[in-house]
This record gives structure tokens, sequence and C-alpha cells, in this order.
């Protein structure tokens, strides 16, 4: 057999239906990008192979997916979190015109090549710290332009650095000031200009909305898939994470890729989606920042089978988040997940929660030679330590990168 | 003037009397591994300087100090975490010898140098992420012979790693078995026979004790400390963390360098600190991993004008935190601080904590050339930031390290 090149000398975590499924002493040998052959070391065939790499122990897992980020934006958010921590009001600040109106309105006045270098500096984060794939949403511009721009910068950003970058609209993320008491309005405008001319461009792999009180309704929501699902775009939803409006329900519907927070989660819903097979992705990093007291039911998702993704949702507002990671250790401390469950949920779910679980996501022959060797003595550790940089080697489509 | 090395090109928060006192555009000039000048570069002496430092942009604060940590012990309780979130109950890990027993149980089979070889590892993590001067706790050992293996390992790792360790002897940590029933028996050992043989060899710097119910008592931890008076020793106490025992207020009397914890500290308590000048020393992570409910009473603290620190508790089971900068966040995040007061809990009180306040913690002539540039924009973006590696450059006693 002929290989391009061979990598030994670690423990792996294939992350095979979710579950550690260790190998001892084990070997990669990489063809063309893609994973050619993959077991214990002492069963590998012969073979010919002009590279080879010895990672010196630690484990190996998939490389990271982080299924749920906003990390194209202009702008910045800090003062913002320093004043409100001083005793400044979030009335103060929102007439200050802070919140999401000084993201959309920033992000409307960058180009794309501003976007672009705020966004490579946030994006280094995550990959220094294992991610191999990452979605990053629009949903501050809404209008078409900006939304345009966003979602280009997020391709460039695919193309400059090493790393999957999967692109989703969220032009239904809040009501922008010129359709101020006119949401109907301004959905149809995403229905009849916005999607199909994203769509047409080739710059949208998903549809996303934030269904919730102080966003779009389940009746706007359910209008804007429908313009989805015409142009055959697969839809997921911002769902549930400070009330129960039935958005996930609704998403599932659709057969929604994903449905995502779900804080207030029924066993309904719960059901919806397992039937749907809707990945429940949970944010743990925007329950920490907003101090959250209602937890996302993880005995329901784990009663019906829901494949449950963890994210970081890097925004600059509710999560500003660089490290998936750490959302590992989070999903554990303040949900209650096992780690096992937290690493498949970074991997395997996150990559089905991105319609790519036949291409990445776990270590299988044929699979993206995607993945992390990190400096662990079990895998558990990944989601034991808080903060911290384990991540001691990162193999992209099977080059060493970073 | 004649200088060994001159720092340009950044803003810097001198953190002098725990604010930023920000210097825009600001130079640093070093002799010896100390600051013989700071001010705007516009304004920087004629000088003769054969090492010129272009930090290129970023902000520069003094380098951080975590003086709280346990962070050297054998063993690893990654399996017992993983254990819990996998449903085994407290009381069968403990049936196993789980816990802190089972560190002391490594602890005591470890050799000095295992002590250095793993807790380098995790000092490591640290020190990439902008600390200068740590303290390291002992008390996995509970007899005198491992924890004198214990404050060597310390020792050693700042003889070995660029950074300042400070030494603190916790042998009342907990009731070794061979002392079970006997905690009075135990104190006396400690003081007739432990405390005496360490300070002799001047492995200790200051003396701890854990005062709780299931550490323990006042009137114990009394006697431990007049032993350390006696020895001229400066003490510290892991106080009120989960009840009110009063720990605070004794500590107060023997004008302790800090009280620890302090969840359910009372006013009286807090008014004893101030009166003494006990730092009362915050430990976000280690209330973010037992869940805990009850937060440090910050406004009090605020009012009689105690200076907070905040640390990072690095110990295997109740706060395995590898990063000073994330409990910043958490120190905002969790117990309401503002981003200076973080960033002065992790350099100008963090000093006072650790009776260092002379020689370092804030960016002033004459004192240790300890700092960092980070990349961010403002200072409060090292609060705002939940993971992610912010350190561009680690300069330690004038030397650009790591
Ligand atoms: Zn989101
Ligand atoms: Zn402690």
């Amino acid at each position: 057999m002929q290989f391009d090149s061979l990598w030994h000398n670690f423990h792996l975590a294939t992350m095979k239906s979710g579950q550690y499924h260790p190998i001892y002493d084990a070997a990669i040998a990489v063809c063309e990008g893609k994973i050619a052959w993959i077991g214990p070391a002492a069963e590998l065939p012969d073979s010919q192979c002009t590279e080879i790499y010895d990672l010196s122990g630690g484990w190996v897992t998939p490389g990271l997916i982080d299924c749920h980020t906003h990390l194209v934006f202009a702008g910045s958010r800090v003062s913002e979190f320093e004043q409100r921590l001083n005793g400044v009001s979030y009335e103060q600040i929102a007439y200050q015109g802070g919140g999401i109106v000084a993201t959309v309105k920033a992000t409307r006045e960058a180009s794309t090549e501003d976007l672009v270098s705020s966004g490579n500096r946030r994006l280094r984060h995550l990959l220094q710290d294992g991610v191999t794939t990452v979605e990053v949403k629009s949903g501050y511009g809404l209008d078409l332009s900006t939304e345009k721009t966003m979602l280009t910068a997020a391709r460039v950003l695919g193309q400059t650095l090493p790393v999957r970058v999967v692109t989703t609209c969220l032009a239904a993320h809040a009501l922008p000031p010129e359709f101020a008491h006119r949401a109907d309005d301004y959905i149809d405008y995403l229905c009849t200009e916005v999607l199909p001319a994203l769509a047409a461009e080739k710059l949208v792999d998903a549809v996303d909305g934030f269904c919730e009180g102080i966003g779009f309704s389940p009746a706007q929501i359910q209008r804007y898939f429908d313009a989805a699902k015409l142009l055959n775009l697969p839809v997921k939803l911002h769902a549930e994470q400070l009330s129960p409006l039935g958005g996930s329900r609704l998403a599932a519907t659709y057969r929604a890729l994903s449905a995502d927070h779900l804080e207030y989660v029924c066993e309904d819903d719960v059901k919806t989606m397992a039937e749907a097979g809707t990945v429940a992705v949970l944010l743990p990093g925007a329950f920490y920042t907003l101090k959250e007291q209602q937890r996302p039911a993880i005995d329901l998702f784990r009663h019906y089978r829901v494949p449950m993704a963890i994210a970081t949702d890097l925004n600059p507002g509710t999560s500003p988040v660089l490290s998936l990671r750490l959302m590992m250790n989070m999903a554990c401390t303040l949900f209650g997940l096992t780690p096992e469950e937290a690493l498949a949920g970074v991997t395997i779910h996150a990559a089905t929660a991105l319609g790519l679980s036949s291409s990445t996501g776990t270590l299988e022959v044929g699979k993206s030679a995607d993945f992390i060797c990190w400096d662990v003595d079990t895998p558990g550790e990944l989601s034991y330590w808080v903060g911290g940089q384990l991540m001691k080697q990162r193999i992209y489509q099977g080059t060493l990168t970073l």
C-alpha cells in the first residue's frame, strides 16, 4: 500500500457512534488528505510512505468542530461589558446605542477586508485550541449588501486559514432600524430578496433564525423557512433560549439540521427533534455569560437519543468565547454531560449539526484527515482542565498546521 | 542614562493603587532586572541602551501573580471527575479511596523529581497565560517528609522556570489516616515537629490552614498559627468557603497576609480584615467547579476597602484551572468584579497577598521588570474574552521568556 503520510506514537479516540472507541498505540495513514488506514500500529500493513510523523505520545481525537459561531463582526463590545460591571444599566447602554445595534452599525460600516482581518484574529484562537471545522453565521448586516459582505468574509477565512468554514445566513437575527415595528415586512424582504440573492451566489450553506420574544415569532420563522426550502437550503434555529415558544418543534418539522440553545425545551419538542434527526446544539458559554438558571433538559435528550452538540456561540454580546475545549468543561460542569458526551458534542454530533457527518467528525477510513494530538493521558482530561493549552499538534486534511 | 534594555511601542496599565493608570505610547527601560524608567516614550531621557525591543502594539500590564495554587501534587483525579459525571456517587468514590486521600497517597509515593516534572507541566500553562509570580502550597503530604518533598519541588520549579515561586506550608490541610480521630494530636505534631523542621530548612515563606467543618476548627488553627508566629512566619487561611466559622476574623487577628475563599464572610469579619490589612483572595474556579451558590460579599470588601485578589486555586479536586486570566473573567461574570478590579486582583493585590507588594505587582521604577504584552485593544479585554491565548510577549526580570 502507498500512503502520503503516516502518523504514529499516540493513543486515539475514534468517536465512532459518539463513543471513545479507543485504539492504543495507534497509527493513521493518509492519502490525498483523507484517512486511508487507521488502527493499532502493530497491525499496519506493509506500506510505502515518504512522510512519517512521530507524535511522541498523547491522545489523538478528531479535529474539533465548532458548529455555532458569530465570529465575523466589526466593532467591540468590551466597553459595554466594562460599563455594565461598573453599574451602568442595560437601559442606559441601549440608550447609548449599545447592544446588537452597535455591532450592526459597525458591521455595516466595515469592508470585507475589515471583517476578514478581525475575524481572522478570533478564528485563530479557535484553531489553536483544536478546531478544524467552524460554522460562521451572518446576522449583523440585516440588509442584503452587509449580509453578503459577512458571508463573503467567512468564505475568505476558509480559503485563508487551514480550517473548513461552513456558512449560515442568519438574516433573521434581529429587526434592523429601517424596519422598526415592521417585522413581517422584514421577513418578506428576506424571503423575496435576501435569501434568493445570497443563495444564487452560493454564499449560504444553511439558513438560521432567532425565534424568541425579542426575535421573531414561530409564524415569521415558518415563512422564512419556507423560502429556504424553495432554495433547497437546510435550516437550523436559535430556539427556546429564554422562553418556550415551540421553535425547536417548528425547526424539527422542517427537518432542521439543529435547534440551538434549548434551555426551555419540553418533552414533546425533544420527541419531535428525535424523529426528525435534529441535533440539539448546547451553548454553555452564553448560559454562563448571561448567568442563566434554566438548564437544557439533558436527560430528555439522552432518553430520546437526540444527539447533543456543543459550540462556543462566539459572539461579542452574550458569549465572547475563544475556546471550544473550555465549552466541553462547561457542558460537563454546568449541564452535567459526561466527558465522552462532551467530546462527541464537538466532533461527530457537531458534524451532524452541519450536515458533514459523512466527511468529518470521527476518525475512520475515507473521512478527512483532520485530527488533533493532545498533551493528555486520557481523553477525559479534555473536559477536566479549565483553561490551558492542551493541543500539541494539529493536522488538517492530512497536513500539519499551526 | 544607561539601560540594559528598552521596550517600546505599546500602551500600558501600571496598576498603581489598583487602577489602570494608563500610559499611552509608553516605554519601559530596564536595569539589572528592575524597572529603571517608565513613562510616555516621547518623554524618554537621552539614554544608552544596547537592546531595544519593539513590542509592536497591544497593552502591557504587570506580570500576573497567582497567589493561591496547589499545583504540586502526584496522581490524577480525572477518572474521578469522569465517574462522577457518569453518576457514581461521592460516597462510592470515597469508598474507592478517591478524593484528597487519593492525592495524598500518590504524593507520598512520589519522588521530588516526579513532583517537579508533573508540576512543571501544569505551571507552564500558567506561564503561557501571563503569570510571572506563583504561590505553591504543600498539603498533600501531611507528614514531615512528604511536606518537605513538596516544598522542595516548589523551590526547584522556581529555579527551573522563569517564574518567582513563593512557597506556603499547608500541612493543616486535612487529617492524614494515621491521625484519624486525633486532630488535636496532628496539630501538636505540626506545631512541634513539622513547622520547625521546614522553617529551619527555609522551605516555607508562609503558613496556611484549612479552617472548615471538614478541616480544622478555629481553636486548632489558632494553636497552629501560634507555632508559625514563634517561627516568624506569616500566615494565611482557607476560610468561610462552605460555612461561616470565623476563620477570616481569626486570620486577621494574626495579621494574616490573606484569607481565602470567603463565600460565607460576614460584615464583622470584613471589618477585622480591613483593620489588619488582610487581603481577600477570591477563588472563582472552585466556586464554579463546585457549583456553589453563595457568592463572597464583594460590596463589603469594597465598602471597607479590603483589597481583593483573584487566584486559580489550581488543584486536582475542586479547581483544575490552568488559566489565571480566565479567573479574571469568572470574577467579573460570577462575582461582579469590574475588569479593573479583576486586573488589580491578579497584580497588585495578589502581590500584597504574598507580601511582595514592594517588589512586584505594579509597573513602577524600582520594581522587578515583570510584564506581559497582550494582543488586546483595551485592558478590559483581558476580563472580557473567555478563553483564548491573548499573551503576545512575556518579560520576566527584564528578560523575554517563553
Ligand atoms: Zn447564536
Ligand atoms: Zn486552596
